[in-house]
């Protein structure tokens, strides 16, 4: 099969890879229906991450079941899957609290899905089926579920957005704006999304941002302050994972509020006085984004959420290094490949 | 009247200082039923905080109200009455949250209440009567809800300590022995306590710890690891404040656990990519005792709890500097000092 990796900084090949194979009961293995590129793959591409051997790339998937190990219960082949990028299986202590990111049996989701072909473990608890196969202007919004869309309801979630509610978003990537979309559904009153490109904003605007913000750190925080009588947000998405971010998100909350932050950290050290001092509530880390997928998936089916217009710019997987130049020099919010 | 003054590191003296009258027409003025020592004292009596002039000293407090300003309306003089270290008007939007020592007009909840009368501003906000006289006996009880027991359970509600779930407290002060009351009394199926002095873990188990773990650190948490099938606990109290002690707090948490931290950070740093990755809920700070009064006073003059037990010495308002060193040199969990 076709398949990316990436060999080092800035070198990303598509090249021939064998098929994967089902290795164990366990195992399933998905056509994939379209890929994409996460802003979290371009760690390792800007040698952020390091890269010690060739590396497949991509975690976010959706496609149709192809083979399954003799132990699958709850997906067969024919069916169309989305699955999520750490593999569980949904049914240990941790997972039925729903924290299947930290599932006592945790795997990587997939062995790589920016390819014609994946394998996933853990099926029975990593995939969840469409009613049907989707309409293909469907794919896209399905393919976010996987972990943008996913990672921004679960933000949304942690930060408590909800009726009644003020929520700010820090961060203007997919995530952010798909937190935009998910503390819209889940009732905020007033979503202030923090974004200093017109395209972006644009994005925000049309997944129900009502105000936006363009000033950064200390000055983005006196500007969400202006706009909740001197309160602060109720709510607060982080969407970056950067030291500035995560200050931001703290000093925007009122006391008493929450963030929730999903941007993957990277070089955060939090204050401990500030932090006590602040009253806020702080919960975040990888997404477990299996347990929303069931309702995910019946608003993306029933079309009452189209976040899969985040991708703006589609190629054929042939271009995942063109893809990755796009996101990394910030030509494109997301990418879709099609295998 | 007589007042207890910290004039620099270990130098307490208790001296005539004008009696307190009424500045603002929002004062009440307190006559002391009793003072004592709170474990935060022991940071500028230590030199940990600087001293910088003479500093009266004591922020919990209960007594009978002497006099109260024009504007007073809830309080009125002969009645008893429990107070907060904060002062808030209790009707603010962060007050009505619940968030009531992040009140927009917070002040320092009084003027210093080891001694023998204090000014309370904000009284209507910040001050609850007990149902008539209490009886002298509830007298230390009522006391420890000023402070020590509403802030042990502001942790534990903010660990969601609650039927079902192992509570786990780091810290054997006054703050983590009431911890272990609150989460029993908020239904915790089972308390860890950590503490290795035996006469906390008799305190404890008093106050209905379930289990003592005596390591400390990576040991501590790896013997809580051990209690919960490996997962860690449901809830975490942190009533210490160091990074050691939040570290072991977060660490002993399964991940989508809670802790709930009130130990006045001193010298903490939290690594986010560590943060991130536990998956816990984070939230403390200064405890909104004020929330929790009403409560609080009627589970004490109910004799549902008897949280009074964690004063082990009383000594006359003239000795205060030796309630000091008692507390400084661990010989008492906590003092009372009688005016």
């Amino acid at each position: 099969m076709r398949a990316t990796v990436l060999h080092g900084p800035r070198d990303v090949r598509v090249e021939d890879r064998p098929d994967p194979t089902v290795e164990q009961p366990t195992d399933a293995i998905i056509r994939l229906a379209a890929a994409c590129v996460c802003g979290s793959d371009l760690w390792p591409y800007r040698g952020a991450d390091a890269v010690s051997e060739p590396a497949p790339m991509g975690h976010e998937y959706v496609g149709v079941v192809e083979e399954v190990g003799s132990d699958v219960r709850t997906v067969k082949p024919g069916q169309f899957v989305v699955g999520t990028f750490f593999a569980s299986d949904n049914t240990c202590e941790i997972c039925r609290a729903g924290y299947q990111t930290h599932c006592v049996n945790r795997q990587p989701g997939c062995t790589g899905s920016q390819a014609q072909y994946t394998r996933v473990p853990l099926a029975d608890g990593t995939l969840v089926a469409t009613p049907g196969q989707p309409d293909a202007d469907l794919i896209p919004s399905l393919l976010t579920a996987s972990d943008v869309l996913g990672t921004g309801w679960f933000a949304a979630d942690a930060a408590q957005a909800g009726p009644g509610r003020t929520v700010a978003v820090v961060g203007d990537g997919a995530v952010g704006l798909l937190g935009v979309l998910a503390a819209r559904q889940l009732g905020a009153e007033r979503v202030i999304a923090m974004s200093r490109h017109a395209d972006r904003q644009k994005l925000a605007l049309d997944f129900g941002a009502t105000d936006i913000v363009t000033e950064r750190g200390g000055e983005g925080v006196a500007r969400i302050k202006d706009l909740t009588g001197g309160l602060g947000a109720h709510s607060v998405i982080e969407a970056v994972g950067t030291q500035e971010s995560m200050l931001q998100a703290i000093r925007a909350t009122r006391a008493g509020g929450h963030v929730g932050f999903v941007g993957v950290s990277h070089d955060v050290s939090l204050p401990g006085r500030e932090l006590f001092y602040s009253g806020v509530h702080l919960h975040g880390g990888p997404a477990p984004v299996r347990r929303f997928l069931p309702e995910l998936i019946d608003l993306i089916t029933s079309r009452t959420i189209d976040p899969g217009k985040v991708f703006d710019l589609t190629l054929p997987l042939e271009q995942a290094a063109e893809a990755y130049r796009a996101m990394d020099e910030r030509r494109a919010v997301k990418v879709l490949l099609q295998p």
